[in-house]
């Protein structure tokens, strides 16, 4: 099979790898805007040659959309005008947003909209990693709204890749995912802020920083070109969570300011029971 | 040497099999007033023995206290009664109250207040692992109130445990670690709490969860019992981190309300300057 990759980055350079590894593509075409990254994708053998989108898309049986969700709201429309048979599918962080914006479209059948649960803080081509997706979920977004020759592909494809499918509808999925990755991001972020803020001030601070800091502020070196679209796209579940997560720091606060240590522990208590979530 | 451990958990039990792998403790005595957490010691030969906090000190040559911040404080001042020649070292995670609490004990000399920067969200003998201090820092506290030759033993000890040492006020201790471990911890604990809340309403919740989530909640499973005293100990130095992070999420909050994508992207590239300091 003939697959475009359009944007080979993190995402759709680790799609390439998985996509070749598992034989599912034969020819690997990239599409890609920024000339460096188009270069070293060929460089990395990502890609087996790098086209125009149009050119691209009219070679290929399946296209592949790995762009921040900005630039997919753009592109997306005008790769669904140039198809006929041809699956597309997206890897967005975000899906209501533009899945109302194709609704309408002819090709909307030719389109799935899924979102694979994996990323790392790096970006680029340089950021792909082979085996990425394996053991991983995988969203499948509103797939009533696609033809079944084409959600049968995906699915296949998925699953060949090692990830469970999870079937949302795009709503669901967009709350969801404010809580368990875009809030993380943010918390990440502001952490990172407060703690540069304070180095301007006293130049050891990170002498000490250990595993458990670096953890949590690890994902701070995400990249604003994907995060920003994405925290646009979902402006108003972020909010909601992050008003969420606000009114929980105040409560550690409150304990603190009060000296109330018998809730400060039952605080801590429930949050203990992420354990039942992650190992 | 013989040494005392007061304290067989996650600290206590990590510096057990360090000190046995390089060869500083040729017999290891446990203080434990947990049966069980005594009885696993000794099955996991963490230590040789169990005995009283009384007997266990006055056979050894090195005492050292594994215990939560509140337990230390109830703890040293009577440990430091029953020393003569002995060298008492502590591994907690505030240093500014104890000091206070023994400055003028006629046996502050043979103390020495240190901080191994590492830990990890368990707790228990069974969290215990070896290797777990090497490349990481130690942080020794106003070492000049304590005599030359017990800091010249502690020196040795951690620098043969692979440990870079740094020395710092008890005072700017305390600051430092609200920065880059406190923090981390109740943030960490709040988004635990934030998304198990919402997850009263939505079953599906957690399906999706990756490896950043993960990475930010890790910490939320760390054990009230150690956390508590911490933040109650350092509770001042908390509270003005926790107001700033509070401070840099409303900037967040903000950028949202107001749509001000713009100042959303800075406040990310300002974040992403952590590349700096992690990796």
């Amino acid at each position: 099979m003939t697959v475009t990759i359009i944007g080979i980055g993190l995402i759709g350079g680790s799609m390439a790898l998985a996509l070749r590894q598992n034989g599912l593509a034969s020819r690997l075409i990239g599409v890609e805007h920024n000339e460096g990254h188009a270069a070293r994708a060929l460089e990395l053998r990502l890609v087996d040659e790098v086209q125009s989108l149009e050119a691209a898309v009219m070679a290929s049986e399946l296209v592949v959309l790995a762009v921040p969700v900005n630039v997919l709201m753009s592109l997306l429309p005008g790769v669904l005008d140039l198809v006929k048979e041809q699956v597309v599918l997206d890897v967005g962080s975000t899906k209501e947003g533009i899945l109302r914006a194709i609704a309408n479209h002819p090709a909307r059948g030719r389109f799935v909209a899924t979102h694979p649960m994996w990323g790392t803080e790096y970006s680029g081509p340089d950021a792909a990693v082979a085996g990425a997706f394996t053991g991983k979920a995988c969203v499948v977004c509103n797939s009533d709204e696609s033809d079944a020759d084409a959600v049968d592909l995906v699915e296949r494809i998925y699953r060949l890749l090692g990830m469970h499918l999870v079937y949302m509808d795009a709503h669901d999925h967009d709350v969801h995912v404010a809580y368990v990755s875009h809030i993380s991001h943010i918390t990440s972020f502001a952490l990172a802020n407060t703690v540069l803020e304070k180095e301007r001030e006293e130049d050891a601070i990170f002498e000490l920083a250990s595993g458990g800091f670096e953890s949590t502020v690890r994902l701070a070196k995400s990249n604003p070109a994907m995060w920003v679209p994405i925290f646009r796209e979902n402006r108003e579940n972020v909010l909601d969570v992050l008003n969420e997560h606000i009114t929980q720091l105040r409560k550690f606060k409150a304990c603190l300011e009060k000296e109330n240590y018998d809730y400060l522990r039952e605080l801590i208590e429930e949050a203990n029971k992420i354990r039942r979530i992650i190992k």
